[in-house]
């Protein structure tokens, strides 16, 4: 293909300096170096190629997979790279495969559960990948609620033992990444029993398969689930099933870092507290969260890139037509998207922080906050989950027509992102229990209890159930202040009024069961609210970089202004503005869009991404995208041969009147 | 498998005749016997089976689908099947294929645009498949602006002939479905020049294909153009990419019944009326509206019933836990989705007489309501297929982890359908076409112009932009009258609000364009009244049946309040309703969801879909979906070996730390 750049024009509209924006999306110099050395690696190792993923049959896909990932692990120890880089690297193979359970799981619960005697012997085995390991809590029949799992370890004093069982169909283990087809090992789910008495549900290390020939060890039936959503997305990865019967391990193979059992079989609670568990919560929701922005991001990267490039309609005078990125139709969907990606980002970045700030504290058996940094972190990955899920979807749509083909990478894009709606935490049960949050908050302000950190705007209850706001001009909507007030004002109102119909109701639980469809609009509020002012506050910090501040405080005030036109009623049925201001916001909204217009390449340009990354005939660097299309098109198997293969059982007897014979 | 029904208690509670609704549903006693023949037909018959269509690779499921075609025309021959039944045993193949196109675009082409000769030429030879059809329009880079084709038809006046010709990339026809591998056939769109000058844009008939050995005719290259969107979807579908090097054409291949190239290369208009094309829109977006329905309700039909088998949480004192129906965030999802399909179904009923009212107009030479019928069917496609393809993509959420594996069926569905949104007129340009309508209604209000049809409601302007909403309590929101007036004054006022702001800009277009996210918003909500009061309506004719209407009318109540609910903003912002009533309206539509609750089984049994046609363990009649899942699980091809291809080469070698030396 010819060397262009059909962006150029594009390049040189911008009015702020991409590297320096780089650098404020990477979080670090530090971070878009080894990010941009990664990427490279990735992308010029022939193995890495995505090239035919969509066109393969399961099977051969999957067996692509181990290839990839095989490959990733020889060229992570040939090229000594540290665990960041290798964890980058990773990334940019963009694959989802049984080693992401084994890293991302595997290890972190034997980290984070395991005794340190535990993690003395399964730690460096886990680390070599002389055992590959995954996490089996999902099960048939249970998956939100992890109480109601089936499986049963029972334990045998007389042998010393706990016996795995799964006593029914609906406790077969279903959905574990890994498990299907390469896992030799497994961090179980299962309830621990002992003298006849449930201890609820525990931790078990149980070896799957053998490390000599990888067949099934006796008493296990193992498989993978079948073909899910999309055509590579995660078929890539052996999601399996498995049944116990009556399989026995050795007593030491209970996680017991935080209860044990001991030779008599006695259960025991150890002195580290239960909490830890939900500090790991907080780690992987952070990274969902930091997910969220990746995946928007790309997606509104390619969207951009080719409403750019693509035109329809407008030509006068036979010149060209216009570029759809400026229409305001497209600009209204696409940029309240580009807008999402950063704001997610710098959430994201935020909860970082809170992470490390709850495991300091946990550490100094300091727990006070860890309610509040659950619900919050629970509530932003539902949010952000949701919103990329959906904003995939709509940079597809965005994109007419060719948005449907395999080689745009979106159909890829969304497919594989779409389990981060269920996954870590249904989206609609962790917003309940955000929700179940806020009203204990708002119950508890009577008694003098001073709500900590993302909740502590409802100290200002009194003033935010009756203040109003006081923009008068579309000028208005620009300051954060006014913003941010506007938010808590929307967000403590439909708390309260949650509140208080509750309290009609015969009991608190039949009220908030009645009232669940309205809580979990009060607890998107309330995450939209974090996240606007997250933003904010990243603005108030020093951002290096010509005109790079100035651009981010349009997208902030985009983010918050489209979030306050979609949920215009959520405002206006409590009062926290007026219909003509939400008409002054729309009206400030449409100049947002005209400023953001001439860098929108260049804003997508700073996520740094790699043509291999994008994986996108439409989001490629130099918008070269009709050719590739075309050439892509060829290379579908279909098109190996002119006359289709079943042409002559299948079509030409048709077309020989064969079968003719009818009263049509 | 066992014989069960998990749903027996269900359908026991349901308080009304469901045999009586399935009549109401399919439209007619007779439209109700001939799909539910056809239906059974298609699922007794091992060559429509659907069983591995997500798990094969591209080649083997286009070929698969070539074998059911055949098969489909032979049964369809074999049984002297009627047009009707035909139809019907193709719908229920659930299969996109190159017939859908001839029988769908290709035929229709001919009838509606060629002369009487022509179609004695033609028509029967397509009648009998002894050529096969498709209808090559878009082109790589060109869409939704068909005056923007760039293919030309040059006629020669020498040889009496068209030269059809490409001369650019972007020039290429791309996505005609039909044409990549089968078509030998095609009804191609191409400027029309004579005499050096550019006619626009006409159809032509072409020959692709060799009819003795399928190889394509001189210089003519043609192929599938890839992969798309999900596992088998419009895969089974040879959409293609087409080039035209100089090919030549006899005259009389121009589709001449609207205008006509004569002997000496003279264009002559005949006094057939152009608007003739409009009727033909109408009649295909009828038939999308139709199919929203269709594809919706599948959707919901499947989340329903696993809903009522899903439990989760609320289990108290060992006993089972709660049906994941009984939850009211379920409900407040699901509900609207189910009375949306009722809702489409019945204006998509309303569509087809609409066009037939429209065609007998045309041929007594009236085009008055011609521009608002387009108007509003190209505003209903947009709405329905947008809300279709969100619904079904939320069923699939609804039905936790599950949904997202293939064989849940909501992939597939999802996959398949969402093109809806595309083809035929992109959603957002079909809507600012609906707004151009209504603007120009609203300027010519003063003319003394009276609106005709769905935009009569315009001739009560003066009532609309200033009444009053008379609900006081929550019982109020039940009144139809109420309803469509708070419907009424919502849409009038916003698509006031749009004119008022259009008039202060330069010019008009200016502002139409600067404007036109807010037009979108009124013309959605034009549509969405139309909806609404066809359902109403529907509620006032003649419903047999026990309990039927009492349903139905609980279904219509929901579909307005829940859109009231969704839209809130809007009618607060015009001042439709106040807040206190929009509360109201909320409140309602709680109860509501309470009294279809115990129906809402039989109101999905009342679509009468097989468990073939469903094609989903979650969705299948009898609730027995834990043991399907299982089974399911096993017929993947990675199943076909315990041990995966690809472990000696891939997985052992690292277990064997053929590759560590590391610092790691």
């Amino acid at each position: 293909m010819e060397e262009v750049d059909h962006h150029a024009q594009e390049r040189i509209k911008a009015q702020f300096d991409v590297e320096a924006m780089k650098v404020v999306w990477a979080g670090s110099k530090h971070n878009l170096d080894v990010a941009d050395r990664m990427a490279r690696l990735v992308a010029s190792d022939p193995v890495f190629s995505k090239d035919n993923r969509t066109m393969l049959a399961r099977k051969d896909l999957f067996k692509n997979t181990l290839r990839k990932s095989v490959h990733a692990w020889k060229r992570i120890n040939e090229l000594r790279l540290t665990e960041e880089e290798a964890s980058m690297l990773r990334l940019f193979v963009d694959e989802p495969a049984y080693v992401d359970l084994h890293w991302g799981m595997f290890v972190p619960a034997i980290r984070g559960q395991g005794t340190e005697e535990q993690q003395k012997k399964w730690l460096p085995l886990a680390y070599k990948m002389q055992i590959i390991g995954c996490y089996a809590q999902t099960e048939l029949g249970h998956g939100s609620n992890v109480q109601g799992l089936e499986t049963t370890a029972t334990f045998d004093p007389k042998s010393d033992e706990f016996i795995i069982h799964s006593p029914t169909l609906t406790s077969s283990k279903w959905w574990p990444g890994g498990l299907g087809k390469v896992s030799t090992h497994a961090v179980v789910y299962a309830r621990l029993i002992t003298n006849g008495k449930d201890h609820g549900v525990h931790g078990f290390i149980v070896q799957l398969r053998s490390l000599d020939d990888h067949s099934p060890l006796s008493g296990i039936t193992v498989g993978d689930i079948g073909t899910k959503f999309g055509n590579g997305a995660y078929n890539t990865m052996d999601n399996g099933v498995l049944q116990f019967n009556h399989v026995r391990i050795p007593r030491d193979q209970m996680l017991m870092r935080v209860s044990q059992v001991t030779r008599e079989g006695k259960y025991v609670q150890s002195d580290v507290p239960r909490q830890l568990v939900y500090g790991t919560m907080v780690y992987v929701r952070q990274t969902i969260v930091s997910d969220a922005s990746k995946a928007l991001s790309r997606a509104v990267c390619i969207a951009v890139r080719y409403s750019a490039v693509r035109r329809q309609f407008g030509s006068q005078d036979g010149g060209p037509e216009t570029q759809v990125i400026d229409y305001k139709t497209q600009q209204n969907r696409l940029f309240p998207l580009l807008a999402s990606a950063y704001a997610f980002r710098f959430v994201g970045e935020w909860l970082k922080w809170l992470y490390t700030d709850v495991t300091q504290r946990l550490q100094a058996n300091d727990f006070s906050t860890l309610p509040e940094a659950h619900a919050c972190t629970a509530g932003l990955k539902s949010v952000t989950t949701s919103a990329t899920a959906d904003g995939i979807e709509e940079c597809r749509k965005l994109c007419g027509g060719h948005g449907y083909l395999c080689s745009s990478g979106l159909p890829e894009l969304f497919a594989v992102y779409v389990p981060a709606c269920t996954y870590e935490g249904d989206n609609v049960v962790l917003l309940l229990q955000v929700a179940r949050f806020l009203m204990k908050t708002v119950s508890q302000l009577g008694s003098g209890k001073q709500p900590v950190g993302t909740t502590a705007y409802f100290g200002r209850i009194q003033h935010l159930i009756q203040c109003k706001c006081d923009v008068r001009g579309a000028d208005d909507w620009l300051n954060p202040s006014i913003i941010v007030e506007a938010f808590q004002a929307r967000a403590v109102r439909l708390a309260v009024n949650c509140a208080q119909n509750i309290s009609k109701a015969p009991s608190p639980e039949e009220g908030f069961l009645e009232l669940s469809a309205d809580l979990v609009e009060a607890a998107i509020a309330h995450c939209q609210l974090i996240i606007v002012s997250k933003f904010i506050e990243k603005l108030q910090q020093d951002i290096q970089g010509q005109g790079v501040k100035e651009q981010l405080q349009i997208l902030c005030n985009i983010y918050a202004l489209s979030l306050l036109h979609k949920h215009l009623g959520d405002f206006l049925v409590t009062g926290s503005i007026t219909p003509k201001q939400g008409a002054l916001a729309n009206e400030q909204l449409r100049k947002l869009y005209s400023q953001v217009r001439p860098n929108a390449v260049a804003l997508v340009d700073a996520f740094n991404y790699t043509d291999h990354y994008l994986g996108s005939t439409l989001g490629r660097y130099d918008g070269n995208v009709y050719p590739a299309l075309y050439d892509e098109a060829w290379k579908d198997p279909l098109n190996d041969s002119v006359v289709p293969d079943g042409y002559q059982e299948y079509i030409r007897p048709l077309l020989k009147q064969k079968y003719k014979s009818s009263r049509l």
